[in-house]
């Protein structure tokens, strides 16, 4: 088997550690990885399949003879991705920057792998929330055709980075030893309190989060109109977010056959026992590479209608699967 | 002003130490206030208005003089509301055991006042969830009139009781630590995780908790046939429950109309201005009598659709300030 040549931008961020574990992990076939990063970081030393790489500042001139370029996100996107792909590399972007350009391509791999072949040097990795949402949805949209989607999310703090795990962690020891902690990361308190706000207040007053939802499920679902109205709430979780997640569908499915549709579903695990108090929860689902879908109920408002909660590691399959998974539909499909 | 004899049942509880507060902090005129409880509790002293009172077990005869019993809700309300009728008492009862039932009125003060003008003797108390919710509700269904709601909660552990209080501190201080502590209240951890079962399942896979949003909402909203749907879910936040709630209406209502309309409710309190970044949250909430409700926005996915988020202290307006104010609505009605 050939191997590849790999830049990894990003590469000591929370999302860049997951890519490097997920290369590993599911041995993608390397033939060089180079790990790139802000000045800041450049000089340290990261494991990787028993060497020790040393990673580089990113420069323009960082991706030369590179196949591919994995951008964990951020400013290196708008800053590195287009000389990346004028040097050559197909770019794999996990940043916002590129996801509703027409020319690029948004690619979940279980739900719109062909997208791939029609990109211009430029791949863009969707939103996690909306990776997790519609890994599920695809299977029921072509089984019943989607109408409208109703989503309420229940988010990880480490979707905001690991500050914000250490802040959740400090804070709230803080906050059982009777001390305050001052927010940093959060514009208020998380632990043990809820902030129904992600990201920046938008259109509609909705916030770029919300919006992410709709746009991105739209564009990766070939659907410009369909509906989706969501609503997005951090929570003092540390990793994998849950979606509450109400359907409406053009034909009648029963919950049996939307268990039985996700369960044949690539990437999907239904977990929907509820004799056996089985149902899927943020814990259980952490360092999984799969979507977990459970409490699936008819729901009696509507003539066709199915409320289900998800639950995915937004730092896996929200981030780092989705995007080497791409880069093994490259390598698939020939297109390297 | 005269003043009522009323016995609290369930007095050392969560819910019962909050009535003791409530009916402090509102001065409800009280002529004599008699504390009952399990056997267990019976004996111990708790403060009141600068006296010590004697918890005293709960029995047949605990009612004889009293005008009022309220009930904190559990066991002892199927085992002695009847007792307590009889020795004519009016009964509060923050159970579930006569909620649906069609001979006792389930009153929300700023929802259904007059539904206490027909009570047989007991007078329940809805579920906090559902208080919570269908205060915010009420104006907008008079405004608009409601079509269908979905919601998805946040529920606080405090819901379960003081034993999952306590079981939240003690798990979350060992989880920081890197031990485990095992689940006695919940079914699994709570501590940095969701649990999205909240009481037994019943019907089509819907929780009670689920059911009593729909049944309750229809009852108190005297529209049996109203389309409630709901998903609940427990969170790792000591008090104060939130909702995350999509509503279709008959005629159309914008945000700004719904922001003025819920401003001028009783018992609400908006909270929404994004730019200044003001919405709801549990921890702000915390030992509020009102409904706190923001993130307020028009659904674009329905002709009339309106999206918010809602947070409210489950102790205090979804259980004992609730029942405080249907005492109330007896002196002022002159039911006693």
């Amino acid at each position: 088997m050939p191997g590849y040549s790999v830049c990894v931008v990003g590469a000591t961020g929370a999302v860049g550690q997951e890519i490097l574990k997920v290369l590993a992990l599911r041995e993608f076939p390397l033939n060089k990885l180079r790990l790139c990063a802000t000045a800041r970081s450049a000089g340290k030393k990261v494991a990787f399949g028993g060497e020790e790489l040393t990673v580089e500042e990113t420069r323009e001139w960082s991706f030369e003879g590179m196949d591919i370029a994995l951008f964990a996100g951020g400013a290196a996107s708008t800053e590195y991705a287009e000389a990346a792909r004028k040097a050559g590399a197909v770019v794999i972007d996990n940043s916002s920057a590129f996801r509703l350009n027409p020319d690029v391509p948004l690619v979940v791999p279980e739900v719109n792998p062909e997208d791939v072949r029609w990109h211009k040097g430029i791949i863009a990795n969707p939103n996690c929330s909306t990776i997790i949402m519609v890994v599920p949805l695809k299977p029921l949209h072509d089984a019943a055709g989607i109408r409208r989607v109703v989503v309420s999310t229940y988010q990880a703090v480490s979707g905001a980075g690991s500050a914000a795990v250490q802040e959740l962690v400090a804070q709230t020891r803080a906050v059982l030893d009777g001390q305050t902690y001052p927010p940093r990361v959060f514009a208020y308190q998380i632990a043990f309190n809820l902030i129904p706000h992600i990201d920046v207040f938008q259109d509609l007053d909705y916030t770029k989060e919300e919006w992410k939802l709709v746009r991105e499920t739209r564009k990766i679902l070939h659907e410009p109109d369909m509906r989706v109205t969501a609503t997005t709430v951090r929570v003092p979780v540390f990793r994998s977010h849950s979606e509450s997640i109400n359907v409406e569908t053009e034909r009648f499915v029963s919950a049996q056959e939307v268990r039985e549709l996700l369960s044949r579903a690539p990437g999907v695990v239904v977990v929907d026992n509820p004799e056996q108090k089985l149902y899927p929860m943020p814990l259980d689902v952490t360092e999984k590479d799969e979507v977990f879908v459970g409490r699936i109920r008819q729901d009696p408002t509507l003539e066709n209608g199915i409320n289900m909660f998800v639950a995915a590691d937004q730092l896996r399959k929200g981030a780092a699967t989705n995007a080497v998974q791409i880069a093994e539909l490259l390598v698939d499909y020939g297109l390297l």
